[in-house]
């Protein structure tokens, strides 16, 4: 398992509940791709979310976000942190 | 208090202990600002490394991170979060 983060630009004005549906929508299919979303975070004013999960693949996290309809921009392995 | 993701660009290459290091001196004068930075990511590959913090404003995140010599590339206020 590796930790990635990925970015979703475009989304100005989202709310906290449509970030809470995304982010459960993406939970609720992900044990299937092995993928884990841990934390979400959105910026509604720039429209750019980050979510941050354990997953076997980058390929991996976009498959559960493709078919939860909110394809990820950028995906990037974060292997370190502090 | 707000939530702030910052991003640094151009890291290319930075080691676990390079980012605990700037992670640490962040963290050792942090209270000046009144800023609490939670965690931090980085990806040696593309050189991109995320930071999470709380702070009065997106200003007195970035005067901790030029102090200790690794001003922010981007500085996004994340209000929502799930």
């Amino acid at each position: 398992m590796a930790r990635f983060m990925d970015v979703h630009h475009g989304m100005k004005g989202i709310t906290a509940e449509q970030l809470r549906a995304a982010h459960t929508a993406d939970q609720a299919i992900e044990g299937e791709e092995g993928v884990h979303f841990q934390q979400t975070w959105a910026d509604p004013e720039s429209g750019t979310v980050y979510c941050l999960s354990e997953a076997p693949t980058k390929e991996a996290v976009q498959r559960v976000h493709a078919r939860t309809g909110h394809p990820a921009d950028e995906i990037h392995p974060v292997p370190l942190s502090a």
